[in-house]
């Protein structure tokens, strides 16, 4: 029998390609299926950000005189209905696992001590372990974390309404994502990062990605001293000496592996189990997917280490690959970006076209950015970014073919649907054209 | 130097690559360079539906209370600010156009005797003439089509405001994504089509697109035998001798190849411009691009013959290739297709994932659907389609790989970005699976 520990992604992933090759499987879950990206992550903000979008497209309309009012949100409804459906999705994934041959126990606590497996207090005989168990948030040093009305992502559902001022405490996408969707919903948001906000996104997508962070305060370089307040927070006190006031404090300051109950794996100086590129842990027979390996902390990369994972249990070979795997964020656009090889090459960038979801943005003057990277020798493209509405899906190909090798000239033969907001092809046509002249 | 005559996506694409290959190049423009496409098709319909799309989402937040109201429309703010955005993009492209060295003359008409070629009265020596004149709205015989008050999508934006109660007669995209757009803006619609209403789609894809004209009246197998009306329209009267009430019946009944000014070309039975797959007429040195040459009537396609005239212009033998060239019709959702080589295959359908545009629907139960369809000896995809959010984007990447002969197999690679509105990867995985296990 193979034993996965932990439902979400890598888990549930791995063990479905498991029963689906005829392995015996048992995953054990201690809460509901579906992982934080289904109950506390992605689908959450997701959820969220539906909404927000909404709200600020109709804010757009309304200063055009198309709409003659914007909806106000409720967020105690929210909260309610994101639970709703997320039970509904969360069956869906119960069902489908099920249904692929795996036994799901849900309730218990799956723990290793080296290559003995337990199942809450009894130890069970496994001939291979795939241990998913996740990450959680990692929260500061500074004091006043446990103050009531400061939440990470994770506690953050227990939020009871909008507050009228908030600080996100943090510099990456998260921080950026909560920010403008509370923004949106009509609360004064500041941001305090300790470097740049959005430092690691290229300088032309970070400078698209403000625009739409626009109205959020946004403080960099900036320390928390500590968190202020008795029965409810306060505000948020740096360590120059400013005061922000704040009714709720969300912590975005990342994630750390959750692998107490591994004992005896070699793991790094956060906790990360350490695996090789099989997923292969320290300890034989016993493999590791999913944020508790570490970063990129990503869905899709968990999901595919779990598959990774399940490929090598089975005995095939199967190596992870991360090149090519695009990386999003969601705020008014999507921004998507993917990059494959080295550095280096022609970088190009243009306005993007105007379609769906954006025509109305046109009247003001901006609707997204499209940027490349290219080869000029070989003419392949080595990197591609979009924060345009729909820059996701368009991301989550072009990284495929870029790994596959596309060249600029071959997007001669990509036909679009139109109107479309991909001003990839359009930038690929011109350096293809570009590239020809040079001949 | 070369003649182009018509400055819509085909003329004006192939006028600028002829451009910048070096060619010396006059655009001849009746009107305002970006065709039909610009001014009355494509993004006219993105305009109105990014606004139909607001407005029916929030219906659907409203009903989860989630937000407290649904704003109204105003349509006429909606023509004047649509003009002004169309306007915008028109001198941009008219910018672009020149920049690539292509010199463009508004105002005049330009015409065809054969080989000789006329702009306005004057001839004028051409090496070669590119002949884009595009298409109109096709009008149906019957009695009434005149009426103040009934439009073809080249007068509706004259409509001063929305009609309470608008007939749509047609049974194809265009029909219905006015349709939807209308029924959204608060209008009562009844759609009358002589056959079956969207009797193209695959049934599952028309079933999924049908969810989205709920509320709209639909007659099928119904001829209309007149309409009636004095000063303005009063009704549509219906063969069978039905009467259905109108303040405004829009006319979406195909399109009409706009051939007249071209004298001496061989054209087929609807004044289609003949031409092989190199975009050549029956008179040396003339070609001809887009809606002229008839169906498909896409702007994608246009702008591929287009380009493909100019590359044969240039003396580089080039074919137009239409497989894999995706189609699409804009609704709540996106629902866009493509197929590659002959009928056949295995079709897998399922429910699509729940992602970005669709979270919110899925606590009404339906997040749309996606279709594969798989050769089951070489596992290549050869058809694919989706009624999702994003659909269209998804599906020019999709046209794309299946053209190059991707495999369900290759979706293993396919990392997409999480959450995704994509279910045809997921249904690939599922096929590439069986695949295996049948081995």
């Amino acid at each position: 029998m193979i034993v996965v520990i932990g439902g979400g992604p890598a888990g549930r992933l791995g063990a479905m390609h498991l029963a689906q090759a005829g392995a015996e499987v048992r995953l054990v879950e201690q809460r509901s299926i579906g992982g934080q990206c289904l109950h506390e992550r992605c689908m959450t903000i997701c959820a969220l950000n539906d909404v927000a979008r909404l709200i600020e497209y109709a804010r757009t309309q309304k200063d055009l005189g198309i709409l003659d009012s914007v909806p106000a949100v409720s967020y105690p409804a929210i909260r309610r209905r994101i639970c709703e459906v997320q039970e509904k999705l969360s069956s869906v994934l119960d069902v489908e696992t099920r249904r692929s041959g795996v036994e799901v126990v849900y309730g218990a606590e799956g723990r290793l001590e080296g290559n003995r497996v337990f199942i809450g207090d009894e130890e069970v005989r496994a001939d291979a372990v795939l241990a998913a168990t996740g990450s959680r948030p990692a929260v500061p040093g500074f004091p006043g974390t446990d103050i009531p009305g400061v939440y990470t992502y994770q506690t953050l559902p227990a939020m009871p309404d909008l507050p009228r001022r908030m600080v996100v405490v943090g510099g990456g996408v998260v921080a950026a994502e909560f920010a403008h969707i509370f923004r949106a919903f009509g609360s004064e948001v500041e941001i305090v990062a300790r470097h740049r906000l959005l430092g690691d996104l290229d300088p032309k997508m970070r400078s698209a990605a403000l625009r739409d962070l626009a109205g959020v305060g946004i403080r960099e370089q900036a320390a928390v001293a500590s968190i202020e307040g008795g029965a409810r927070v306060r505000s948020v006190l740096l360590a120059d000496g400013e005061e922000l006031a704040a009714d709720a404090v969300l912590l975005a300051t990342g994630l750390v592996p959750r692998s107490e109950s591994l004992q005896g794996l070699e793991k790094g100086p956060d906790g990360a189990v350490v695996v090789d590129s099989r997923m292969r842990t320290s300890v034989k027979n016993v493999y590791a997917a999913g944020d508790v390996i570490g970063p990129p902390y990503l869905t899709p990369a968990a999901r595919r280490e779990g598959v990774v994972a399940a490929e090598n249990i089975l005995g095939r070979e199967t190596v992870m690959d991360y090149e090519g795997i695009p990386q999003a964020m969601s705020l008014r656009y999507d921004y998507a970006f993917a990059t494959v090889g080295a550095d280096g090459g022609v970088t190009l960038s243009a306005p993007a076209p105007a379609g769906p979801g954006s025509f109305w943005d046109v009247a003001g003057g901006w609707a997204g950015l499209a940027q490349i990277r290219v080869d000029p020798g070989s003419g392949r493209l080595i990197g591609a970014a979009a924060g345009v509405p729909g820059a996701s899906t368009l991301l989550s190909y072009l990284g495929y073919l870029m790994k596959q090798g596309v060249t600029v000239g071959d997007f001669d033969d990509i036909v679009e649907v139109h109107p479309s907001t991909d001003g990839v092809y359009g930038l690929a046509r011109y350096a293809a054209g570009m590239l020809k002249k040079k001949e």
